[in-house]
């Protein structure tokens, strides 16, 4: 697997970001198939070859509040499940911005979902296809997730929004009350610098309920959505609303309760592993052109 | 020169940030002078050598809106002037932040001054002497620059200002008036978030001319502070406000006006070859304990 | 946890390389125990709190063949295990190179025991004791891990070797005849550059058998040894073989056949979890200076 | 300007590598002529725009020995130079290895001149097209640079050799007698082990000048190579020899002998500029496909 830091400046949020990326290179050979060379050992040639213009599945991995884009490569063992599935992942560095176009004005919404796809899919060999691109995030990082396949399910074929319990969310009297309540106005202000006050979130950019209800109702192709929650998780009630009000539009959802796990990175890495290997779509291959 | 990259928590920002740092290892050697080793080229034998507890002064430099801690290190070539002075270089990411206990709720001004000097103290070899410690800035980052050593002049004996226009300043009435009006509000809405309402700013944690006139006031060791401007900047009058307010309040100041540069690296790249060879009161050597 | 990644340039190699440290610092706070400050969350608080000379135990963990610095912190979790120990962590990049002497003129052996002790403990937080030292490698580099114990049983307190089935051994005549053979010389070109001809090897710096024989019998404090392979990996008879000869002489060795384990990652990451939490003698706290 | 740092495993060289790659896309943007977007500041936008298939014309950078993939970037300004005429850079880390395909079994020339260039042209928007790539190196990189563009002029539209002094050459005679006497054998045995014997180094593949004259008599087209060395240089006798059999053999070369310069990187950050500026033959733009 190769590992790849690109460092540049975003125009959507006005400085230098960090995006880490991993590709599936392992068995992609300089050789042709069939093709030898006694420099190289034939247990490094497989069916695979570097081309122009060869394209990768991509996963757009976020990461927790308080957490940064190297953190999850070295906190899971990510890179190990997508090489075997040729699959490539895209983690941006977004510390605690709850991936969130915020009222104190930066615009991490719009950079996760209209930059970064047409910087990735510019400069590096991801496919630009639908049914080719996906997102996962765990903790702050599954809200996130879950806010960019509720708003924009024409990018995402399939979203795993794992112990999301803080930020974007499909229960709108929830964030309301977070918004008006003292905890998040002292422990994490920027909280509500980024969400405003609780009278104007109804049906704000914010508000998934109405945006997903919207999709669901126009008949707009819907993301594919896994929501992961440990049954020991102290965010648990609210994940479960989550999927509660999913039911309630009609969004289908897949809803795993995990026994025995708690919110941690023992939960992440596990279930990163299973969404590699059973829930994403993946064609286990290069795409080459045509 | 050995570069480090540090990614830690904060404790006070409550994410991930980078640090990198460039220590001034290259005539350091692993014998003791007047030992000979045959492996080791005469050429890398130095009058210095590894110690534990060995110390250097340090520089903290402060990076520009917009820019991040590795650029400093890319767009300049401070590493080299800072080898041949036995200077560490401290540089920590702080994006587009004015380094201010923003009212949105991240406090990187606490950050830089109480945080992560505890931390590069602590686990690497910086002295912690006032004597032994600098701290210079470009662009927003040199208003950075001045606000720490304005605020915390007992922690930096020299503080380098070059080309800071935008950010904390001497200057009450202009950010009043910045603060009022349209320009930030439209264009970099952080700003205000960051330093809230022009009636509030006056005497606010932000407000350096009444906690300069404090300090020079009540006979605190000053920071000696440099400010550099090049004649071509679009900031100049800004700058030279500074320069004109702390002269009004009696606080020492050398100000340079840099014929011919304007406001890019190459000024910068310039004038901290200058500030490392000519203003900050520089040992030549490696501290060790006594 | 912290991650650091140094760039050096290495005298007795004469280039630059890079070193990957992990710090355990996720515990530790910029306050005393006891002291308050409504900007820290209460949870970020523990009863450790960084201070100048403060050390850390310290696991040099040597990577495989093929592989360099970062890749062990991305392919297992060991920065979590280490983190909940307060054990640091340091990898040094050594591409292929045996940590050995080689005799086409690279020193890693005079690298991995001198020079990066004396580096690691000047410039960062490792306690220099005996005690607190420990090596362990998985593959190629658990070769390495063994030959850095049992060459220089001062410096170590334990060593884990895992997987360990190409470069230094015990096994005199696995080498002679590996480097009398074929398959390295056409495969693995650098092999005999390292090691040099069959004939001189018996006896040699590259020869750990009397090497370690002399230290049991001189009565040396030998470094604490465990050695650990899959039960279906393919090297598994000459690491065994290690484990005889080092009966055969009187060294004590810990063997653990791993079931169901094979010359994987998953193994590796597993064991440094057992290694972690079972076999090195860790203090799990913060070593201050008295 | 971007900067990526790109760490993947060399079928060719058997192990994990670094390679820094700087994008020059700072007047890039996410926008299309003429498009407006009240998210972004009007600077930001520039006349080129991310698409898929863009590529840009590419340098190819050689650190010196002794050095790594980063220092480039570090102790020079490259970045800012590139950025401004749209090129590419890409610098792969080599240590001391002459970029050769070494006796002692690594294949450093094959790695540089068969996979890099492809795994570039295939996962990165590097153009493939001769006219666009070029070569440079400093030092030992230098010699690296020379002997790519002198074995390999159907991939390098310009070759920039400066002060370089070590390592591959035109001069026969000169490898011959360095590989026969003591300074290399004692200081740097590495040389001797890359090179081979003496008797052996006429007519290898290591020894340019029967290489050049073939391509010369041959009418193949050659690359433009310009050689700088600063009359400073202590290896200014080797690099002008080069220069005379160069022209011997009537391969055209540009020499400059630059006047107060020496061997060291206010040479090289000084000769990049002027190459980047004046040398290569660079178009300035973004190349889009057809």
């Amino acid at each position: 697997m190769s590992l790849l830091h690109y460092n540049f400046r975003s125009q959507l949020l006005g400085y230098y970001v960090n995006v880490t990326i991993a590709l599936p290179t392992k068995e992609i050979s300089i050789l042709r198939p069939g093709d030898a060379d006694p420099r190289i050992h034939p247990s490094n040639l497989g069916k695979d070859h570097y081309a122009p213009g060869m394209k990768f599945q991509t996963l757009y991995l976020i990461h927790g509040g308080g957490d940064e884009d190297t953190l999850t490569y070295r906190f899971t063992n990510i890179e190990r499940y997508a090489e075997e599935k040729k699959l490539m992942v895209v983690t941006p560095g977004i510390p605690n911005s709850f991936g969130a176009d915020a009222l104190y004005g930066v615009n991490y919404f719009s950079f996760l979902t209209e930059e970064l796809p047409i910087i990735v899919q510019s400069l590096f060999p991801s496919s630009p296809k639908r049914e080719d691109n996906f997102v996962a995030g765990y903790a702050m990082g599954g809200n996130v997730a879950l806010a960019m396949g509720m708003i924009r399910p024409d990018l995402y074929q399939t979203c795993v929004d794992m112990s999301g319990g803080i930020g974007m969310t499909l229960n709108t009297d929830a964030m309301v009350e977070e918004l008006a309540g003292d905890h998040f106005r002292t422990r994490f202000p920027r909280f509500n610098a980024t969400f405003g006050k609780p009278e104007d979130f109804p049906g704000s950019r914010f508000d998934l309920y109405p945006i997903a209800k919207k999709h669901v109702e126009d008949g707009d192709p819907l993301t594919d959505l896994y929501i992961v929650c440990g049954d020991k998780e102290f965010i648990r009630a609210r994940v479960e609303n989550d999927v509660k009000k999913l039911q309630e539009i009609g969004h289908p959802v897949t809803y795993v309760k995990a026994e025995g796990y708690d919110h941690d990175f023992r939960t992440w890495d596990h279930f990163l592993e299973v969404a590699v290997n059973e829930w994403l779509p993946l064609k286990n291959r290069v795409i080459y052109p045509e």
